[in-house]
């Protein structure tokens, strides 16, 4: 059976490798061929499947729409189209090495995890209910690259529409403010509407097929409760591409961001994006591979933990409360996010506006626009989210407890709306603190770092106050809504957080929307710039790019207060998965233990480390682009009387390798620390007598970690965010305008918050779910 | 007998007011009288206790020795002796203003402790050993001000020996380098003696007075392994007063600096501490109440607290174990410290050179004279160690017992000397770190503070891995004691940790001995400048700056890992606590439990807000200064040409009313939350049926906080370190020396480093610990 396992993997990968070369009609044909087996097979797992593969096809359908709108429009003059090459030929080279390591390394991984499984031992139980070590091993392993597999597209997605919207945005510019803003925002829409449905229409694929396969609905003893811990594999993948995703690309756009920013701004007093500038192309490019490619991942994989994790604690509670029909609690959430779809389509359609009046006043703000598209959405949440909650979760045990839960969905509808607004409130320049730290520039750029450090760490407070109140109120909810176990204990507690982080990403297809608008906006202000067009159409683009990077801040709070919350629900799961290897209940994580303690330290310590590693890529990468600028601007002097052309391709080229470079060092750390670590504390329990030790170290690590990461993303995302607008603060007139000494300060903490918002803030975010999947797949290592 | 202790109150008020008014003879005979009271109670107590009471005077009488030797050197000419003056008298204003609000609030916080002793309900339990409410509440509000009163004269010492010494260094240093080098390190010794004297004589004070009026001795049922628990209050005070000195003093030093440097160094290109600079006697007031008092306080309480949990886990483990005579496992640490004094005076006096040659280069490398000191003190603390294991912990019950021990304080001391390395390792500019900071200042003001940052981050890891080592080593070594409880079970373990925590601070007094030493020679250096010596005095002063720099940074890696271990001890006294009142085993903490989670991540959260509102008060206040030393510059022209002389006094003022306002919202903060936290889950708890809530969601606050401050305090100590160092790296020459473009960049970095190194950074070692004892003197409101 072993040999099986293992042809089954290389028969997969040939299967990859076919794909890529086949001819297109003939993958349509394979295409609506594999439709019809999944649709079969979906109708013998489950109606809720059958309706969430017709939503997903529908959304794919209404993707397409998009695209084709998007493509459709004009590439403008040739002067445009020069540069959108140069930028898309420079992503897509990137993107082709940066994921040919990713996949090298899934590929090993997988085989490390193959390699794992097939030599743990398995209990009679696991053997009794079918699941012997290689049908673990495989299922494992078949998850994880097809989760490794689907966040790779994500990215490329998120990439192959940006670098082909943003010069249309440019050239739509031209006529229109109101034109540019719905290219921006339907490219954007593509992008969101296939990452969430591939998110969900992975996991419903991998769970009717182990339905079926595994023999769930004939006479094994495998109960539908058990299914979803078989998925945990996808999420590892998804999160394991997403973070050298993120890591990569956060690298490459903000190396070449604060390269050419340093010599070209801060020495030389040319503008951003300005042609002259050797590593402007290189600019423009990191935008597309950081923060589209890397974003999609990111949501992708965020997506999918919070789908996995909620549908264990769906399935854990069911089984404990003996619901008679447990699938609703475990479909659950393929429903909300197949209603996400659905809602964020007509949020993204209702920014429309039929008078075709296209002047930039006429417009008003952007970000109203955007603003009324999330309010539908929101609204359509809220009533959705209800409706699914009555159809999914009724059981006549508890005939209330839907509504407890749908209360509990509003909590993280509350949480998500409390955080954008947190966020907004610390990096918006129409407020106070952004309004101090540009004060502080008045000073110096001693007391401008000062001022942005402090008020990073100061806007930790509110979110994890919040972060708490919605932790404890949905767990309470779900505690008094009914459901109660053998003993007449409450059991709904866990899931109740479980349904409220679900509330929090009902809305995540549109607020992915909103996401990767900012850098299609800022990309074609790149082009803009670059193609030396008239003041009128950089006004237009300039207007887009701060609403971008306004919705990209806010997208970042959502991200981590959901990361956070899907964490807490990952640990539960991994509680649950000990508790079941193990035999003995494992569901207290006591501190007070000296090792526990330990672990706890390393968890927060790594987080520290991590930070520093993805930080100092940066800035490393960004001093080899400072003194190739400098010496192009040394060595060819007309570069600047615009009569030379700056070598761009060399500084593309010292990024790409650079950030490819860099990105291995902070993400194998991230990978081999919470093996090593509880390895080597499982070893040590062994010889001091302390059963399961290695798992309770790693769930301090884990608990630590989490905590840890996310009190430094918010300090690295806001700090960043709030330098980036006090500068543009300035650059509005305020406190003596550009080029004055205050601005020149507002520039430097503007530098340092470029690695800490887009490099190590979001990196964070990936990392604290992959820390959680990682130690769920890996259990077996602990035990 | 409620009445009874309000009336001891107020007479112990009346009496600290009297004695602040008598006549120094009349004092001398009180001091006398108390003095053989004192020794009468102590040798009814043990004879240990008079041992440390005869060692204690000793010491005193030393550090006598060493102030009059400092005192009968002179004050140099006029000019010095002026701006010294100057620098006392600010100093001295300060320090009166800040102790007056800092008693004032201790004597609230006092009664406030009163209070809730007196309503909370006691156990009959209690009642029984004699230890009714009226009584534990008096000892503990006793314990509470004296430990408060302490701590304060702690920082007073400091700082009243430096305004004095500094002077007599910069006159020496017209003479011999070795001479001034000889003043500034006997001054600290001066001030280390008697802050660690008092810590120890404190304690043992409280103990033998305790032990006889509560009658252990006779026939109360009130055991003496009991009697460590009612000394909590000790170390709150300590820690209480250390908090707001470290806070007020921080921001005092830093904002003065800060705001010097920006127009000074920076705007106005002229050198540190030049005369023409208004805010220069500020931030030569700064460096003695910030360094000085600040740091004398800070390892008082340091001290204090850790020998306090010491002899709670040792009496706790005496009595599990049942140990015939448990004295010795509880004034081990006493018996530690009195050592410590020993072997450190022998070190502080073996760096006396007999050879009387002044020249600086016969003086070679003044740290390699401060280092041969460190070794001898460091060589007898291994020998005194195990000679005090063998003296105190020798029991018949388990006879290797105290090797293991001893080996426990071996461990100690080696995490001490390797703490100081590393710290060594990353803030001094012979090493890698520092050079490639300095090498990233030359690509700009941006890249210096990321690389900064990302040093800072990374610089935690290597420490924290040791100390997880020492813990995890200490506990087993313990564990393996042979000591086991009743059931045979080993119970050894944690008083391993503390014995290793012990080991660690074998030498706290030489290190404050070398730590004092900076902020001497810094003011010394300033003296010099100010008075426009010559050439030749201002480079001995240099080099000796440069020596304290090393000295400061290495002192503080020293007290925040001694801070990690002891409160994890703190942690566990804790514990230990809560089970004694609430009559169950409260041994776990579970952090599985969303509340508990939830504590953990309020208590991480308080570290990043701490640590943000203490550096935006030193940015604010920083800011003030910039712009009063503007004005002075642009109103009074003829500064910049020495015609006329700046207004010092409004520097001094300003800084000085800002930073009492500053230091009150950290120190709030730090105060109020776990009281509230405590006291709201409590509430919680006991609506929804959950029994220990809040004492569950505190420990796990004060365990998420400490790991998250110890990481923290590493970050910032040693990221400011290396900022410093990095820009004495580039004043020597290298990458363009003085005034380059590099330079710049690179005093931009050292300026962000002062709040993070000498506020925010210090003040977190402090509150760490005032964590864990507010947590301890409150737990009834918790339960």
């Amino acid at each position: 059976r072993r040999s099986l396992t293992c042809g089954m993997l290389l028969w997969y990968l040939q299967i990859i490798r076919l794909l890529m070369r086949i001819n297109s009609r003939v993958l349509l044909v394979l295409f609506f061929c594999g439709a019809g087996a999944l649709f079969y097979i979906g109708a013998r797992t489950s109606p809720v499947i059958v309706f969430v593969y017709s939503v997903c096809i529908v959304s794919f359908l209404i993707s397409i729409h998009l695209t084709k709108w998007v493509l459709s429009k004009d590439e403008g003059p040739p002067e445009m189209v020069q540069i959108s090459d140069a930028i898309r030929d420079g992503a897509e080279g990137y993107f082709k090495t940066q994921y040919g390591t990713i996949s090298r390394m899934a590929i090993v991984l997988g085989l490390a995890i193959l390699f794992i499984y097939l030599i743990r031992s398995s209990t009679p139980q696991q053997e009794l209910s079918g699941l012997g070590r290689s049908i673990s091993a495989s299922v494992t392993v078949a998850s994880f690259l097809l989760g490794a597999l689907c966040s790779g597209v994500s990215g490329y997605v998120g990439m192959w529409v940006s670098v082909r919207a943003n010069v249309r945005v440019s050239s739509a510019a031209r006529r229109s403010a109101k034109e540019a803003l719905q290219i921006a925002l339907r490219a954007g829409g593509f992008a969101a509407l296939v990452v969430v449905g591939m998110a969900v229409m992975g996991i419903s694929v991998l769970y009717a097929v182990f339905y079926v396969w595994l023999g769930v609905d004939t006479s094994s003893s495998l109960k539908v409760t058990d299914l979803p811990l078989l998925l945990v594999g996808y999420g590892f993948g998804a999160s394991f591409v997403a973070l050298f995703a993120q890591l990569g690309g956060g690298i490459y756009t903000k190396a070449a961001d604060v390269g050419a920013d340093l010599v070209g701004k801060v020495e030389q007093g040319i503008p951003e994006d300005d042609p002259r500038n050797p590593a402007v192309i290189a600019d423009l490019v990191g935008d597309n591979v950081g923060d589209c490619a890397a974003r999609g991942a990111d949501l992708f994989e965020s997506i999918s933990a919070e789908i996995i994790s909620a549908m264990i604690l769906g399935g854990t509670m069911a089984q404990r409360c003996k619901i008679e029909d447990p699938s609703g609690f475990i479909l659950f959430p393929l429903v909300v996010h197949s209603f996400d779809l659905v809602i964020s389509s007509i949020g993204i359609f209702s920014t429309h506006d039929k008078r075709e009046s296209g002047s930039l006043s006429a417009l008003d703000d952007p970000m109203s626009v955007l603003q009324r598209g999330y309010s539908v959405t929101v609204i359509l949440a809220v009533l959705t989210f209800g409706l699914s909650t009555r159809w999914m979760l009724y059981t006549e045990q508890a005939p209330s407890a839907w509504l407890n839960f749908a209360l509990c969905g509003l909590v993280g509808i509350m949480t998500a709306y409390i955080f954008v607004w947190i966020t907004k409130y610390y990096t918006d320049y129409k407020h106070e603190p952004v309004r101090t730290l540009a004060l502080a520039s008045s000073t110096g750029h001693g007391t401008n770092i000062i001022a942005g450090v402090s008020l990073g760490l100061e806007s930790t407070a509110l979110p994890v106050i919040v972060i708490s109140i919605s932790i404890i109120s949905a767990f309470w909810l779900g505690h008094t809504s009914g459901l109660v176990d053998d003993s007449g204990n409450p059991a709904g507690g866990l899931f109740g957080t479980a349904v409220a982080t679900m509330g929090m990403l009902s809305t995540a297809a549109y607020i992915l929307t909103m996401d990767m608008f900012g850098p299609i906006a800022d990309n074609a202000g790149g082009i803009v710039e670059m193609s030396q067009q008239p003041e009128s159409v950089r006004k237009i683009t300039d207007v887009l790019d701060a609403v971008g990077n306004t919705t990209k801040a806010t997208t970042k709070g959502f991200a981590i207060g959901s990361a956070a919350l899907a964490s807490f629900l990952l640990f539960s799961a991994y509680m649950d998965e000990v508790t079941s290897f193990a035999h003995v209940p494992f569901n207290q994580v006591d501190i007070a233990i000296p090792e526990v303690f330990v672990g706890g330290l390393l968890g927060s310590m790594l987080i520290f480390l991590f930070s520093a590693w993805a930080c100092s890529a940066v800035g490393r990468t960004a001093q080899e682009v400072v003194n190739e600028v400098r010496r192009q601007f040394i060595e060819r002097p007309g570069i600047m009387e615009y009569k030379e052309k700056p070598d761009y391709s060399r500084c593309v080229s010292i990024v790409a390798s650079a950030s490819l470079r860099e990105m291995i060092k902070p993400g194998a750390l991230a990978i081999i620390s919470p093996v090593v670590i509880g390895f080597s504390f499982r070893i040590l329990g062994y010889y001091t007598g302390h059963p399961l030790l290695g798992a309770k170290v790693v769930a301090a690590f884990l608990m630590f970690a989490t905590v840890s990461g996310i009190l430094m993303a918010l300090f690295l995302n806001t700090a960043g965010g709030a330098w980036d607008n006090a500068k543009k603060y300035i650059e509005t007139g305020a406190l003596g305008g550009k080029g004055s000494d205050c601005h020149k300060a507002a520039v430097t903490g503007d530098t340092v918050g470029d690695p800490f918002k887009d490099t190590a803030g979001p990196s964070l975010h990936v990392l604290i779910k992959m820390l959680a999947t990682i130690t769920l797949v890996m259990a077996p290592v602990f035990l």
